[in-house]
């Protein structure tokens, strides 16, 4: 607030041509003034999520990336490879704003009273197009910090808290009572943890690496299978068998592991089988895929019997399913608890410009663990 | 009726032993009186449906097939992959008998009206076990054929008719207006053609060979893509755009058919799209896994956003779930055009005996399309 309100500002957009080139730049771009409802945001904090990066990176090879344009106003360009185009072709010439998420510093508001009560205050919202110096929001989708949070501790207040809220909440309304997470050492699945210790849910957390099991098990996590290790199947099964969970939630949505998870949850069904039947138990197996860390088709072995269903799991058309009220509750868990279960961790803050660098593109576009990058527009 | 029932008549049997070895024979086993509302059916047409060759030969190799024993009693073994056997574990050592559905004359009955009135009819029954000489069932889960209706004529009154109409209730019951269907040129295919053609339902057709599609262009069905043929993606896309099929049943489960029918429902909705959204269209997309013509892996490249599922059907949890109101109707349905709509061919007739021979394994073991066998077992 001590600084003037600029007429135009900087926004993020990406952009993929014709000839599959994919181009990002940040371009200046008119500040509105709020409306009656409205407040303006000076975002401070938006973090680039995995679902941030399809739709900035979108399949884009990331061998190809270049950078050119200047300092304050980088201008990335790479190829996308042709196999990819077909399902890009509604976005083909359309400018795009990036960043679902964040927070910052509300430096205008609109008449109305509850746009008024805003100004001043630091806000949280989801809603596409953060990654801009100035955001305008209607003040009623604004989630105001309690005091003490800063803008990059409430920057990941929406997609991470409720996406792993979201997969307890489907997991008990679809009659299951235990869990599996893979890339498990994420951010997300950290928060899955949390909740789950709290809640008292068995999760049987699937990581790749022998130093991610370590880091969730010094984190409480009680089932942890390292997909690298030799025993991997045979730990699965038995922590499946100990938890009894018959739905997983998958990040990686390629190669083998779904199909893995449904053959395990089947061996440690059918370990308490009374009799053979032909079609597999009968005991519904479920892995929603809600990512796509590992590009690769999915490769699925059906030796699980006839009672398994794998498909698409996204946030919103669930958080519509559910309805509003039931999504109200989730929220207001989230805001209770946003310093503890649903704390998230940075590995770099950069700015706008930062942010189109070939080493920081380099850094987020690889998706691993660990490697979450929080931008900050007003650097 | 003008022969004595025997004390002992011939069961088929199915055995997988510990050390991987199948083995199929026929087996004196006694035969039991009708209690009061019972009755006694001597067996005389019962189909070999691919749910059956899975119970039947299971996973086992079919070129390692060798018959002994006698011509009256041959003795079919094979071995069963390593990698298979996992899935087995609870029919080891239990010699399973086979056959789900079948007709046959009644030749004894209970003291209860029900069966009574059943004496000297040709019934048709669903339950296991119907690959004998004789069968015993409850009069209540006897389907009396109409008068002049064979048993060969009635042999497939339950798997084949109940699974098509099921097809077309689960589309109806999940929000879709017109299926995809696979291997659409077997007897199921033809029989969901008919359904479809007299229901005014849009129905794309999937076939692997071109003789294939002009037996089901000549049987008067609109649409037909042939996967060996090099336009197979874009007829396919063309047919889904015209008809509206964001469901399909496959009867295939592996290799890329499934996910590349997702992929053209996908393009086929992006025709009319509006605007781009990176997680694709919102429209879910389904594909039931009903059947295993094809013994590789599902390979699945996820191309077509979020909303899609695939996962198993059956039609015995299928029937559980809508009820039985709902699933007397579909039965009632079946009955009234049991020579017309639901009518079934075959390509062979053999005995008992005759169905444990090496060429009949080879024939119908291939699950091809017109290979169907029906065993009558009074021969």
């Amino acid at each position: 607030m001590n600084q003037p309100i600029p007429a135009t500002a900087l926004q993020l957009r990406s952009l993929v041509q014709a000839d599959g080139t994919l181009q990002i730049s940040l371009e200046p771009t008119p500040v509105p003034a709020p409306g009656p409802d409205e407040v303006l945001i000076q975002m401070q904090a938006t973090p680039i999520n995995p679902s941030d990066i399809g739709l900035l990176l979108g399949p884009a090879d990331l061998s190809t990336v270049t950078v050119g344009g200047s300092a304050d106003r980088p201008l990335v360009t790479a190829r996308i490879p042709e196999r990819a185009m077909p399902s890009l072709v509604a976005r083909v010439g359309e400018s795009m704003p990036v960043g679902n998420e964040g927070a910052g510093l509300v430096v205008a508001a609109g008449s109305s009273p509850a746009a008024q009560a805003l100004l001043g205050r630091t806000v949280a919202a989801i809603g596409g197009a953060m990654y801009a110096q100035y955001r305008v929001m209607p003040a009623a989708q604004c989630l105001p910090l309690p005091a003490g949070t800063t803008a990059a501790e409430g920057a990941s207040c929406f997609v991470n808290p409720l996406t792993s809220l979201g997969m307890v909440e489907t997991m008990k309304r679809e009659g299951h009572t235990a869990l599996v997470h893979t890339a498990a050492a994420s951010n997300l699945g950290q928060m899955l943890n949390r909740i789950c210790q709290k809640d008292g849910i068995g999760l049987v957390n699937i990581v790749r690496k022998p130093e991610q099991a370590t880091l969730l098990r010094e984190l409480g996590a009680q089932y942890v299978c390292d997909s690298s290790a030799p025993g991997f199947l045979s730990d699965l099964t038995g922590a499946l068998a100990a938890t009894g969970a018959t739905i997983a939630f998958d990040a990686t949505g390629g190669g083998t592991l779904a199909g893995q998870i449904l053959q395990c949850m089947e061996s440690a069904i059918n370990r308490n089988a009374k009799e053979y039947s032909r079609y597999g138990s009968a005991v519904h197996k479920q892995v929603y895929v809600y990512g796509s860390l590992d590009t690769r088709p999915l490769e699925i072995q059906r030796t699980f019997g006839m009672a398994w269903g794998v498909g698409g799991w996204l946030l919103f058309p669930f958080l519509q399913k559910i309805g509003e009220p039931a999504a109200q509750a989730l929220r207001a868990r989230v805001a209770a608890e946003l310093k503890t279960t649903f704390a998230s961790h940075y590995a770099r803050t950069v700015s706008l410009a930062e942010a189109l660098s070939a080493d920081a593109i380099a850094f987020y576009g690889q998706r691993n663990t660990g490697a979450k990058v929080l931008i900050d527009p007003s650097r």
